[in-house]
């Protein structure tokens, strides 16, 4: 996603901090208070422009949705789409994913996402995929006992090498469909990516893995 | 592949004997002898009329090759192959692959192939698939410590089900490649199933996995 310059995203951000939260270290092993009940917490990292978190957020009501991103300019849209669907079970975080784990403690999140992650097909980036093992460490401090990670792309390359690396980690695989909007699938959100990548003709990849019992 | 009824089929196996093996049972823990070296033995499951097997012959000269094929109609079209190749280290089996191990030690085999086997697409017949666990389980007693299994097919049903298997039975994928022919992969042998599903536009999947040590 191109970063553009918008002076007003970071005053937009501030003024909807029940949206956007503040200070998410504050939170960390105390999300259920920002959400006032119990339900699973389901993160979801590189969300966007928000419209998978917005349409997961209203398909599932008993689940609390988090999505996390980096730039200002682009998480914008993703607070514009949570406050029209006024959903009270999606909230937005504008940090860092390599910081995972000081904004979540331990078995405090129940699924993580990713979608149409970028891909850094140049081996020297291979570190910055978010599916490397140093994002499957990540993601394990934080996760519930056979915590899962949902996974959806476009891109062959990266889709390979994921698979690669989540078997190297030792997580299982339970779904694969290297074809999703030809397979039985029900009840996918479609993101910003999917929509335009799927209407181009481009297969979409998509896997769910778990890791094993603690 | 379709069983013609070829009643001279079985008479021109006999008449082969040093290409189609007799009695192979007796050959356990002795290939070696059959092929007069120690070169590493690798097999193919389901060679159908063995372009595969008979190229791999002829392009890797110090690995013996074993094709299994169940089918006395099909097996006489890689008889012919092997014989005008004049290889000495391809040898075929016309046996049924779930007795895989009453014709192989433990440890004697280097690496299992697997080409276009059957999809049985039905879940009533999930057993019959060359990569259920409890052929992943023979193979495992005859293949050496880290024995790999490389896997091609133009099936994505299959090819799904057989990561998902592959997986649960905590084999590591070591390769994968979701489109070969658009791939770097290189000295590729095509099977007879791969050209005709690959000249009308199917892509072909390709993985290799990796027991784990004993
Ligand atoms: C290719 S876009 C996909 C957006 C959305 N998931 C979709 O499918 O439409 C990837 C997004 O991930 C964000 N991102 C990448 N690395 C990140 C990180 N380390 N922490 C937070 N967000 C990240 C990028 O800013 C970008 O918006
Ligand atoms: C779809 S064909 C593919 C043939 C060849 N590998 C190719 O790619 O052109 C599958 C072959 O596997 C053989 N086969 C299936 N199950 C088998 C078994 N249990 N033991 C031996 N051969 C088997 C069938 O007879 C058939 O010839």
């Amino acid at each position: 996603m191109r970063l553009r310059n918008k002076p007003w995203a970071g005053e937009y951000l501030a003024e909807n901090p029940q949206i956007v939260i503040q200070d998410p270290q504050s939170y960390k092993g105390k999300w259920h208070e920002i959400f006032g009940n119990d339900h699973p917490i389901h993160i979801e990292v590189g969300t966007g422009k928000g419209q998978f978190v917005t349409g997961m957020g209203r398909a599932n009501p008993s689940i609390n949705y988090i999505g996390i991103e980096l730039f200002e300019s682009v998480i914008v849209h993703a607070v514009k789409k949570v406050k029209e669907s006024e959903a009270n079970n999606v909230k937005l975080l504008n940090v860092n994913a390599n910081n995972l784990t000081e904004y979540f403690a331990p078995a405090e999140v129940s699924r993580v996402y990713l979608n149409f992650s970028d891909p850094w097909p140049k081996t020297k980036h291979e570190k910055r995929r978010l599916t490397y093992k140093t994002f499957l460490d990540l993601y394990k401090e934080i996760l519930v006992e056979e915590g899962e990670i949902h996974f959806k792309t476009d891109n062959q390359g990266l889709f390979e090498y994921s698979l690669k690396s989540f078997s190297d980690y030792g997580l299982k695989l339970t779904y694969i469909s290297l074809d999703l909007h030809n397979s039985d699938f029900e009840g996918n959100i479609m993101t910003e990516y999917e929509e335009k990548f799927s209407s181009k003709g481009q297969r979409i990849y998509r896997s769910e893995v778990k890791y094993e019992k603690k």
